[in-house]
């Protein structure tokens, strides 16, 4: 299994049967996520099931996943800033990892509003400093992504290591190199899980596991 | 552009892009479907809302559209009965014409449910007469569809003709021969329309468009 693509130490989808089947695998557990997020009575608010099923449509389309994907696409050998990088990985990974936190916030989160109106929600600070968090998670993921590519040999990884190179694809390394690059994740973890400590006087007490999930994040690269 | 596919007369987005491309617009378009769906406000009753995109997932889903894609890969170089080729049908292009239908009726239908029960309306004389059409003429254009292939030169198709022969698919045409086919094709618009002169007693009356529809299928062929 020399040049193929492993993930956590197993082959891909796409190797294990065939890049068709990996699409349609993909296409048919999207479509479940939607079906799952709508099932009747799944939630006692029908506005806020809307929302959220909403929520995870527009993180997976074309200014989320699929968007960020598209850029990603278009970069290859191009040599991005900083800034144009993080726009695009802020989209393809980060827009879902949003979308995770912010869906299991409003799980919890007690929904006043029995109306379509969402915005009162969204604003408030325990919501504000969940997607703050969420944004810098999803950052320093990718950021630990780099590192680990350029850096891990296979084994350790549990996936093929150095094919971002070999694609010629801007990375967080190939733009700042390591040290920078390890630097910026530290900070980017510093920073999301910073505003978390107002999140207990918004009765969101389990800042615990999210910063646990950040520490997750970062300890993956050493 | 000889050996190009074409969809009416012009080249897919595989062709006039390239394959990634073309598969990055279809995941944003279906997030895009989605997201329309469960925009706030879009429908008075948030249930109604949530059971329009539920069935939309649905049918796009393993037991849908994607289901029967999967099921079409596998059978390339088989030699599948016919009802082999209408289950696969009823799902790769039949669920989501379906839904099309369904989805229009529902829009137009008087829901009198606040709760998130639709069973009721699932198993009215509309939507049962609705449903069977639905059926009928997505299994009508297939094999109007597999009779183009077989006959139709590229130039008055719009797209390459003889290809199912040429990948080894299994078709309306391998299985039966286009006399049997075509017979078939007519046999499914007649059952497909026959119910639907009762719909306009039930408040549906626009039984003509479904009827023009079903013609518009068959006169694709001729």
């Amino acid at each position: 299994m020399d040049d193929d693509d492993l993930r956590r130490g197993k082959p891909s989808c796409h190797k294990e049967f065939d890049e068709a089947t990996a699409l349609l695998v993909g296409d048919a557990l999207q479509s479940l996520a939607f079906a799952v997020l709508t099932a009747p009575g799944l939630h006692s608010n029908p506005h806020q099931q809307l929302q959220m099923t909403h929520l995870l449509a527009q993180a997976s389309g074309s200014r989320g996943m699929a968007g960020g994907q598209a850029i990603d696409l278009d970069s290859v050998g191009l040599a991005l800033t900083q800034e144009q990088l993080e726009f695009m990985h802020l989209r393809k990974t980060g827009a879902l990892i949003r979308a995770a936190v912010l869906l299991g916030a409003w799980c919890s989160a007690k929904h006043t509003h029995a109306d379509a109106d969402n915005s009162a929600l969204f604003s408030t600070p325990a919501f504000s400093a969940l997607d703050h968090y969420a944004k810098h998670i999803g950052l320093a993921f990718q950021v630990i992504d780099d590192i680990l590519d350029s850096e891990a040999d296979t084994a350790t990884l549990g996936k093929t290591s150095g094919k971002d190179k070999e694609t010629n694809k801007p990375t967080y390394v190939t733009i700042l190199g390591v040290t920078r690059a390890r630097k910026l994740a530290a900070e980017l973890h510093a920073n999301a899980i910073k505003p978390l400590a107002g999140l207990d006087n918004a009765g969101l007490n389990n800042s615990t596991r999210l910063i646990q999930i950040a520490d997750y994040i970062m300890q993956r690269a050493y």
